[in-house]
């Protein structure tokens, strides 16, 4: 045994495979008697690891800077668990970041819940829950309080996870559809389309040339970045389900208003393209997990683009479209070949459970 | 078509059954696209109906009277889905409500996360939605935001259901198993074993000659009024998974404390207690989903025991034990016949999904 003392890692941990003798998720360990607390204490405690969730309660008590709050709620359901980029656990923490940080929030708390099937291996939740930890603290937001439920085998798919999160708006902005005005400029945090690819290989056993991974990650640090430098931000929507026309779609909707898109400007890898042919998918409305759409009242386009840029996860940022009046409720996307499309909202879904 | 103006009632709400031609959820429900926005505008909004929520945005923005919060969450997966006394939605709700009570919170808001299996019939959904609305209502609390999933048929059960809450702490008292001191009173709200009892009734078809219900219901107005009334609470919990022996010796543990029980003072009903012999369960183990266990100063008991009791659930509200040194972390039942039992940790469930 090594006895020298290390700064704590979470990858340090090694996962107590031998929980109860079984390697393997039971009913039991949903029942709320010893192997619920085994479950607690030698999985979720170690990794999970505050001051707020050591206190075995029915919820964690917490204290708000401001007055002004933001509240969001996302299950996820993704199928496979485990696919390039990232895994449930990492979808679950950043997915309800993101839905905070397109609020203006920042984040503050999230509470976990899983519904585990009967038979999941422990280990699989455990790689799930470091990611998970991982993931928390980059975004700088704590788990404070949780929930644990065993389902019969063939009631559940391996693991479901849901995450609410609360979070902290310390701005005056209004960020809503409805605060968007004609002449508004539309920014783009990067390339569209990696994580549903990502999702659909790993499902379908696609082998593409280059393995394309997905692009899940926070994008709360940005978002901040924007506020912090008085960013007149109206909107701000993040381009999971049905992608980044369902996204525009939605906000035209909700606005009344028109938004003009310049498709040359909207970055795809060459790859994500190729892999959309081949699968016959239009990538503007294939699912991503960490970009998101900035509306900012003009003047402040430049500096907006520049601050995007500067992240490290940014420099493929840019300037696709602008918000006009007219035709009302509607997207205009200018093609490249000189046309105009008007991008309609799907009726069905083309991934399901991608998220 | 009768135009009179009646007062807003959900039971005057028909369901619209024929949303997208269909009876049953399907997968694109889940999509993000217009089966999913037709869900969410003809289903939840018409019944969930409130400011917060129309904003059709990623998450709530809420106004806080406190800086002092309690954060909770539970997902619900029981099954059958509907049973004597309520059903998954009453039990979503009010299971979340309670859990803010037994923080000393006032409920506030309420995040509500459906995973549904393709095939539910969306008549089922309405059902159980308007039950939420209802009891969301009675115990005060806001539904503010909320999140859809759709999982393949035979990967999922029906509907399990996830709800976070939100709750101001308006006291100074902390409520906490190590505020518990010797010499303190126990209170139970009224007889135990009628969820699980229910539950299991309705899960085998067992046709007990009386019906038993579940007590699914809220605690929050019994536990505001106790602490309106300045009662000196150390510490509250309700009686749910594990039942009230789990409930006990949770807190027995992590007070570090004993807890005498006597088991003449525990109020339940023949027919609960003649269901349990039939199913060889004991009641002590059985969960409840309205019944919970307050800790009290000693000089407060007598004056906490008529506020639960004037209240309609609390008629058999009792004065159950006391608190003292030493068996330490551990629970002693004094029995009907006047010998004395360690009350003990259950290894698995006697009763799985029953919340």
């Amino acid at each position: 045994m090594n006895e020298k003392k290390i700064p704590f890692s979470i990858d340090a941990l090694t996962c107590p495979l031998t929980i109860d003798a079984s390697s393997f998720i039971t009913l039991a360990h949903g029942g709320g008697g010893k192997f619920t607390h085994q479950l607690i204490e030698k999985l979720f405690q170690p990794v999970f690891n505050n001051p707020e969730l050591e206190t075995r309660h029915d919820g964690a008590v917490i204290d708000i800077p401001q007055a002004k709050l933001a509240f969001t709620t996302d299950s996820y359901v993704v199928n496979p668990l485990i696919f390039p980029g990232g895994n449930i656990g990492d979808l679950a923490i950043n997915g309800t970041v993101n839905d905070l940080a397109m609020c203006g929030a920042r984040p503050l708390y999230l509470s976990v819940a899983f519904i585990l099937e009967e038979g999941l291996p422990i280990e699989t939740l455990w790689t799930i829950i470091k990611s998970m930890k991982k993931s928390a603290d980059q975004a700088g937001i704590k788990i404070v309080t949780g929930d644990t439920k065993v389902v019969d085998k063939g009631k559940g798919d391996g693991i479901f996870i849901n995450t609410s999160g609360v979070g902290a708006i310390e701005h005056n902005f209004k960020i809503h559809p409805s605060s968007i005005e004609r002449g508004d400029v539309v920014l783009l945090s990067g390339d569209i389309g990696r994580h549903g690819i990502a999702i659909m290989s790993a499902r379908e056993g696609l082998g593409f040339e280059s393995q394309i991974e997905s692009d899940c990650a926070e994008v709360s640090s940005r978002v901040q970045n924007l506020l912090n430098a008085e960013i007149e931000v109206h909107c701000m929507r993040d381009l999971t389900r049905g992608g980044l026309a369902t996204a525009l779609i939605e906000i035209a909707q909700t606005s009344k208003l028109s938004i003009i898109i310049n498709e040359v400007q909207i970055p795809i890898r060459e790859d994500v393209k190729g892999a959309c042919e081949i699968l016959g998918l239009d990538p503007f409305y294939v699912a991503n997990e960490g970009q998101f759409l900035v509306f900012v009242k003009a003047e402040y386009a430049k500096q907006a683009l520049e601050i995007m840029q500067n992240d490290a996860l940014g420099s493929l940022a840019r300037i696709i479209g602008i918000v006009e009046e007219k035709p009302q409720e509607t997207v205009v996307l200018k093609t490249r070949i000189g046309t105009s499309r008007i991008l309609d909202m799907l009726s069905g879904e083309q991934l399901p459970r991608i998220c």
